[in-house]
């Protein structure tokens, strides 16, 4: 790689409410290596390398920077759903492109599966045109579906702890809304994200692990028809007269009328209707075995920005693991996702190390079989275990002013553009 | 009224983050007052006084009760939505023979509207039987459509402050939900509770007074024909390529599958579908003016459940207003509901006075035309001047125990039964 070299750091896929913490960690991390120059943040992700649409991040205020810490979600930098397709050989030429007119030489991607793919096909690229490129994953998903199921090649994602917590949080008023309420509202339906996977639903139970709440939890993983449901939740009312059921966004249950993203997954907050209604209209329509109706909560993104409920763990973990991306980088091992491991031992603690894009990129995370309970409608000890460390012991402190959270604003200040307008492919093909 | 007699507290309808604060004034304030002796709480309101179902207060730790400042919603003594209709002769003679054998003078009720009534009743009924019996209420409601719309018997009710200051945090995480996320899903759209009354909506104006965000706002009050709303929201798609939209979940956008409850009012948390599903699905049909789809947010009780954005002002006043209540019956003021009022002067503060019981239930308070801004899709600054003080200025400290809140659990120490068992006259009807 050149002797000194820019950095660009793009962000895919979902936002979660560390992103900004791995981000910070990157601008932070980056000014310990003089072989790093200038920190460009794409905006909007592979979309603004293709437009050339790069933030000076080495030009923001300290305070700004820190502030990236509180602040949730993607809108900094911004991210977006935009697949670098194999065939779209213009795109790749146009990355590589960019990559050369601004003097990039490490290109760090956070994302999930498909970025890890994306990134370490950008590399290739740029390696075949003579462009001495070092490309990082850095690992980011609420739904902690990147990597191995046998958590091998990464323990957790940044993103998931905090969702975790939200949920524990969720659920905690949710049974105290649902004690308060249950002579009108016996049944309160909530609807997790994660797709098809697993993990967010599951954490509902960290609100409970003694199982004192009357709370069933219905995975994707183990479909259950509605009339069994039903019953489930009737025999619940006839034991304690209210019942808490959680539900996966994906959990099968009949045409919600899905809308598909560029990746070809399914957009749940996007669906004409949601599983949390179709489960809340059938047991109305069956009728429930106590009086009053049951209703339902869908949080939406609200679970990935709600920065009160943000883990300090995740934080630190999510910071922790961008500044390991950036050591990796400045030490040129290209074609790595910085990744957490988890330390043996009762006592929780991690390490930062490396695992090669491809094993990650082509590796897919389930949901462990054995950590759904007998029944199908709860989680094991063994997942708590798992999941409890993720989501800490404290709350934070956020920072207020005028009543609002004092969010981070970076300062509109972009590389000048050197190269002629280009349209991306995907979005001339709709043009 | 006798020298020493007790008092039952009891609560009615949709809880709030700050109603066991309430709770917990009226059984600190009973302490100050020697002709009050034991406190009762009502389990699930009136229900709990027909069925005789009284829990001690006065019997439970110090810490339990102090906690319940943090425990938000109603799953302490709990609420319900049961209706004493006039009607209902026998349900009154129970209620007054209840009191009578559990030596009741004073008797709380925290609710709405319908609770001032009811409340009122009970005491006319009492009165009639020769029962000493002092009535007061105790405003709450996240509605804030308690009282008159000139403010004059009620400023704002407790519960309005809490929820307004989550749609602050709802609003400014959205914003970088979407401008993060804008390529992909250009409009979000986010549901606010307070059916028909606009105060909750309006809320969202807080998260951006100075009005940079795209940020549109649809109240109830003002009915927007969907194709027109289409029209608005694609026109901020030109100007700047995403929009936020806030619409009340009482918004006329046709039929949704109403389900009552038994007091007449929707339930929307229990419809078939939602305003914010209408509208995205709308949305997406007729297409929008940028690329992406638009997804929709329904937070449903969470926004009157989640504690980490309860506004310490209104969890100060709302156990203040408990307070004056108690004050209220040990001088024997049957009939009032004591309130808050606010002062005059630029610096924010508040009275607490009484007002009857009978003028607040025979008055509407509805969202002020003039606070609607012209166009129809936002509030005006006399609204934000008006509910910026209740939000208050910094964040909660949760107390929090191995990850989890640490909320308030009273001990289930009950008043013996002295009466033969009776089912609430409107039970009888279903059965």
């Amino acid at each position: 790689m050149p002797r000194c070299s820019n950095l660009v750091v793009a962000q895919s896929g979902g936002p979660t409410p560390v992103i900004n913490s791995s981000l910070r960690g990157i601008i932070d991390g980056a000014r310990d290596f003089g072989q790093i120059g200038t920190v460009y943040g794409a905006r909007h992700g592979i979309e603004g390398v293709l437009k050339e649409e790069l933030i000076d991040l080495s030009a923001q205020s300290a305070e700004e920077v820190a502030l990236l810490r509180y602040t949730p979600v993607a809108g900094s930098i911004g991210t977006c759903r935009y697949k670098l397709k194999s065939g779209q050989k213009q795109d790749f030429e146009r990355v590589i492109e960019v990559f050369r007119a601004h003097r990039v030489g490490y290109f760090l991607y956070i994302g999930g599966n498909d970025s890890m793919d994306t990134a370490h096909r950008v590399a290739e690229v740029a390696h075949a045109r003579g462009l001495d490129l070092v490309a990082i994953g850095v690992p980011k998903t609420i739904d902690n579906d990147v990597g191995d199921s046998a958590f091998k090649l990464i323990d957790h994602t940044p993103g998931y702890g905090s969702v975790a917590k939200y949920w524990t949080h969720e659920v905690q008023y949710a049974n105290e809304e649902n004690k308060g309420s249950c002579p009108a509202d016996p049944v309160l339906v909530l609807q997790a994200m994660g797709r098809k996977i697993g993990y967010i639903p599951a954490a509902a139970r960290l609100a409970d692990p003694e199982r004192r709440m009357p709370l069933q939890i219905y995975l994707a993983e183990r479909p259950c028809p509605l009339a069994q449901l039903a019953d489930q939740v009737n025999d619940e009312l006839r034991r304690s007269g209210r019942c808490l059921v959680v539900v996966s966004e994906g959990l099968d249950v009949g045409d919600v009328g899905q809308v598909k993203d560029v990746f070809g997954h399914t957009s749940f907050g996007s669906s004409q209707t949601t599983v949390a209604q179709i489960v809340v209209n059938y047991l109305n329509q069956v009728g429930l075995a106590a009086k009053g109706a049951a209703r339902g909560n869908v949080s939406g993104t609200f679970q990935r920005g709600s920065m009160a409920y943000a883990s300090s763990v995740d934080l630190d973990e999510a910071y922790k693991v961008g500044q390991k991306a950036v050591e990796l980088a400045a030490g040129g091992e290209s074609g790595y996702m910085a990744t957490i491991l988890r330390m043996p031992g009762p006592i929780y603690s991690v390490r930062y190390d490396k695992v090669p894009l491809v094993e990650v990129a082509n590796s897919e995370r389930t949901f462990p079989a054995g950590w759904i309970a007998p029944g199908g409608m709860d989680v094991t000890d063994d997942f708590v275990r798992y999941a409890r460390p993720l989501i800490g012991e404290d709350m934070l402190s956020l920072p207020m002013r005028d009543g609002r959270q004092r969010l981070a604003q970076l300062a509109a200040i972009y590389a000048d553009k050197k190269l002629p307008e280009y349209v991306p492919e995907a979005d001339r093909k709709r043009g």
